[in-house]
Order: structure tokens, then sequence, then C-alpha cells
């Protein structure tokens, strides 16, 4: 092209650059359209106080990104809102998938919001990332309570590890709780550690469960009957109204023979049924109790505490083992050495420290050469 | 002094040093000395092998110490014994102070040594820095058993972390495996997470309790019960039987009420008498059904992988939470973090990175300076 051009008079005269317009208007558009879809941290934090809902997804969805500059800026709206968040109850819900959840918490969410509570449900739910959001994904599920003005449902967050979901979700607390939403759901599904980190987070840990046949108690997962301070049995309708009753009393039977908890709760048993709405309401009369129990004798408070400081520790342990393992020398050497302590042939502590020596030299040399 | 002296006659004539003897027959028997307590890597391997408790005892003491020569050199001592250890049984035992834990021991090893066996006794006590060895510290406890040839018992390594104390004694077992023991037998009292600690480094976990007034199973420690392979109920004499037998009773219903073990496994309940000796072999018969079920499914090796795994990953993550909070910078700032995020001053999520991002710039900004 260029050389057929070269060929043509030195004449021709050429139609010359197009003068650029000082104020584009299309620059405009876009540093508009910018600001709208990014406000500041003032706009976000005094939206929040001002209890606006769009305000409240969007700071969430900042706290949910993967971006450093969204999560420098989320951090920002976090730390501004803390002084007016805290004040809510927050009760953490779990349950095997078929148990009822959704269902459950749509009958309880309703209940509260008619006593005049505004209710957020949150969920943990790590394994959404891959099922696209098996808890809470389809609002649909919640037909009612989506309706409720007061309140707000928010399907979890995504992550490929638990620690970035559940940090994800306890930052949302707290914006929730600066929002004016005084009670907080958080819904979780037994899958691997995700009821540790609820429990966690909340200050009543409700236990879910149907009746069935034969032993009630078999399969239940490891620590979370001890960490249950209430274990409802759901679909205690029709014919199985009988072989709730039943269950009931295994499991009160059963939390028995666990230690008494530091709050002082001793953890109830009871049967209801999310379609007749038999026994939903006596689920927030326990609560209200255990609330009046725990603030009396300061558990709460003391309990609140202790999260905040498991969550800064368990942070700083988490991202300290991410720097050591995503380190490629020891991405390099791991499976070699795993398989090396596996069949003894290097003691477990020995293996240790040669990784441990590698990614301290490592990180020394890389810092040198820079 | 010096001022009176200088006041005496410019002549006085001093003393003179004494000549030093080129070689010094006091420095010469210090090495003779140090030379036979630091016997070689290979006399201690060799040492080892050959069944000498003294050497063994000699290689332990390497293992538990805090000096970092010593450590590697028992590291090569415990390498080279990896090949020839890994072959006994591990049996874990654990019981709340007065349940009698040492009484019991003496009556089983003696049983074990009558049928053959080498025992090695071995403990898990982080509180023994303080108490001076609350367990195993008096061996005339085991009166009996120490003047057995075919037993050997080491009281619990001291340190002050779990952690490090929990290393030692795995180790030794590698050492005390190399030097012929086959039942190795390590005790632990219920403090903090030490059962935890010896849980993953045996293969056999027993709980030992006695009958009470009232209800059993009050009291029993957040997960114990769900680790232990056999409960055992002691001092199951005298008056003492129908008691023992009812404890046993209900400790076996509540053991149904956990989920199934990986090794398929039904933990075993039952009752015994360290002095009438009265159901001490039964517990022996017990551990030998649990071998051939759990060798024969393949359980029993696929579990000491993954406790190999365990200990190596665990030292690594140990050791990262170490240099972190032994920085210097993070303990000045960590109080007072702590305190405002116990307070909702800052997120804890907000704190962690704080506290990180100082940890690696000073790591960084140290390595400069160098």
């Amino acid at each position: 092209m260029s050389n057929k051009k070269s060929l043509r008079s030195a004449l021709t005269e050429k139609p010359g650059v197009p003068t650029i317009e000082i104020v584009s208007a299309i620059a405009v558009g876009t540093i508009q359209h910018f600001r709208k879809i990014q406000p500041s941290i003032n706009d976000l934090v005094v939206g929040i106080l001002a209890r606006n809902i769009t305000t409240l997804s969007r700071a969430i969805t900042l706290v949910e990104s993967t971006n450093s500059i969204h999560l420098a800026k989320a951090n920002e709206v976090i730390n501004a809102c803390l002084p007016y968040a805290g004040k809510s109850m927050r009760i953490g819900i779990t349950g095997v998938p078929g148990v009822g959840k959704s269902t459950f918490i749509e009958a309880f969410g309703k209940i509260l919001t008619s006593l005049g509570k505004k209710v957020a449900v949150l969920a943990v739910d790590p394994s959404s990332t891959i099922s696209h959001g098996s808890i809470l994904g389809d609002k649909t599920r919640m037909e009612e309570l989506v309706k409720d003005k007061n309140a707000y449902i928010r399907p979890s967050a995504s992550g490929e590890t638990l620690g970035g979901v559940a940090r994800k979700t306890r930052e949302t607390i707290t914006l929730c709780e600066a929002a004016g939403f005084d009670t907080i759901i958080i819904e979780t599904v037994g899958v691997g550690q995700s009821e540790t980190a609820v429990h966690s987070m909340v200050d009543f840990f409700l236990l879910l469960k149907i009746s069935g046949a034969g032993d009630e108690l078999q399969g239940i997962k490891r620590g979370i009957m001890e960490m249950a301070d209430a274990i409802v049995i759901n679909k205690a309708d029709g014919d199985n109204i009988k072989k709730a009753q039943f269950a009931k009393m295994e499991f009160n039977r059963a939390l028995h023979l666990f230690p008494a908890k530091n709050s002082g709760w001793t953890p109830t048993t009871s049967t209801c049924s999310s379609i007749t709405h038999e026994g939903i309401s006596t689920v927030w009369e326990t609560i209200e109790q255990f609330l009046i129990l725990t603030k009396e004798n300061n558990s709460f408070y003391t309990k609140r505490k202790e999260q905040n400081q498991y969550w800064m520790l368990e942070t700083i342990n988490e991202y300290l083992k991410t720097s050591f393992y995503n380190q490629s020398e020891i991405q390099n050497l791991l499976e070699s050495t795993k398989k090396a302590v596996q069949n003894d042939e290097i003691s477990p502590f020995a293996a240790a420290q040669l990784l441990l020596d590698k990614y301290f030299h490592t990180a020394d040399s890389n810092k040198k050469e820079n």
C-alpha cells in the first residue's frame, strides 16, 4: 500500500489529521458514566447510612471484587461504617440440602419483618463458584421475603477459598448493619469447614434437621452438633409430626452429652413446620431468651470481641500460608517432598525445615536482585 | 586497691604470669569428656540399631535440645533411622488427672512385655515445663515397668509450645522404633490441644475414664470422645464394678451418636481394674482386632501417610506464624491493633492487612540494609 502511495506525485495533498475537539463528547459521556457506576467512598458511606439499598448493593459488590483498588476502597467504606455497625442480632443457620433451609428462612424472616425487624439474609457457600450458587442463588425460592421491603437477600459471594468467601460475608454483615438491618441471617450448607466459619461470625447458631427413619443422629458431621445453640426439626407436619417429636427427644438427649457452653446457654431443641408455620415463632422466642441471658452475663459482647480477633488472626495465618505455597520454588518442590515424607524417606520435620529454608532464602535472593 | 598499690616502690617485683603448658592436662580432660558425651552421628545410629538404651537416650536428648547444632545432628540421626522405624504399634492414652493413667500403663505394659513385646512409654505434656513433669515425671509411679528390661520409659520433653513438645515426641517414636521397640505408648493429659497432637501420631487412641456419680458423660472435652478408638472405664473394682458397668453402657450409647470412622473401626467400650488386672488384657485383644481390620482394609497405612503429611504441613504453618509474631515491629503493633479490632475501630481484615504489610515491608528493608 505505502509503496503504491509513494508512486503518486509529491504534490498530492494529504487530507490531514482532523482537529481534536478540546472537550470530547464521548469522553464526557464515559466520565459521566464512570462517575455514575463508581460512586466515591463518601457517596457510598452516606448512601449506606441513609439506608439506600442500591448503594448497599454497590458497596457489597466492591467487597466481593478481586480488584485491589476496589478492595482498598471497600476497606475504607467498611472502616467508616464500623461505628454504625454491630447493633444487630446475627443468626447462623445450617443444615444439609433437603432440610428446607430456604422455606424455613422465608417463614422465619416473614415473622421477623412482621415484628418490625429489618432482616438481611446472606450466605456462605464456597461451593457456589462451581455450582453457580447452590444456596440462595435462586431468589425465587424466597418469593415472599424478596418482595418484603424490610428484607434484603444477597446470594453467597463466590471465591476460590472458604477464607475468601467468609471474609466477604463477614464484611457484608458490617455494611448491612450500617444500613439499618437489625437481624442478619447467614445461611450455610454442610460443606467442609463452612459451618465453623459461619459459627465464628454469628451470635446464635441454629442447626436445622428433619426426622428420618431409624437412628436420627447418625451422619451428623463432626462438631456441628456441639456448635448448635438450637436444633430445630423442620417439616414437622402431617404424618411427620410424631417422627419429628421423637427426633427432638433424641437430639435433646444427645445435646446433654456435650460440655456446657461458655455463654451459659443450654442448647434447645424444638420442632417446626415451614408450611403450617407451627413452631416458627418459638424459634424467635428462643433467640430472644438467648439474647437476654448472654447480654446479662456479658458473654454476648465477649464472644463478639473474640470473633473479631479470630478473624484478624485467621486472615494473617491464611495470608502467610498463601504467600508460602504460592512461591514458585515451593510449588516445584512440594509434591516430591510430600511423597518423600509419605514414604518415610525423610522425617516430616526435616522436610518442613527444607522447604522453609528454601522459602526464606528465595524470598531473600529475589529481594537482593531487585 | 590500685591506688594503694601505686604507692609502693617502683622497684617491687611482680610475680609474673605462669608459663602456659603447651598441652594442658585440663584441656585434654575436657576434650576427652566432650568426645565421650558427644558421640558421632554414625555412633548414635549404630548404637540405636544395636538396641543400646544409653545411646537411644542420648539421641533423644539431642532431639530435645534447643541448640541448632544438636538439632541438625538429631535430624541426620533420625533420617538414618527412618528405614528401620515405623514397624511398631503406636497407642495413645489420654484421660484427666486422677483417672489412673500411670497404674493402667504399668499393668498394661507388664502384660505386653509378658507377651514378648518391647514397650516404650513416652508422654506429650506441654505443661511439664511449668509443673516440672506432671506426668511420667516420676518414674516411681511405674515401679514394675521401670525394672522391666523390655520396657523403656521417657518423661515428656519440655518446651514452650505444644508444637515443639509434639515434634520432639514424634521424633522420639522414630528413634525408639529403630531401637527395636514394637509397641509405643504415648500418654497425654487433657490440657488444651495435646490430645489432638497425640491423636495425630498414633494408630490407636484410647480414652481412659472412671465412673462417677450422676451423669457419666458431662465434662468430656470437645472432640475427645470422637477421637477415641476405645473408651476404657478404669478402677472397676470393689464397690465400683456396678458403677463402671453403667458408665460403660452410657459411653457405648454416646459413641453411636458419632459418624463412622474412616478406618471402618467401631469404637469399643470396656471396663478394667489396674489393681485386680481384670479387663486389662481385653484392651490388648481389642487393639489386636483393630490392627487386623485396619491393616486388611489398608487404612492403617493410609492414616500413617496422612499423619506424616499432617506433621510436615503443621510444622511449616507453625514456623510461618512464629516468624511473623516474633518480628519486633509486629510485637510492637499487635496489642494495640488487637484492641482496635476488639473495639470495632478497624475491621479485622483491614487490621490483618495492615500488620501483613508491615511484616513483609520490614523483612524487606531489613534485608536491604544488610
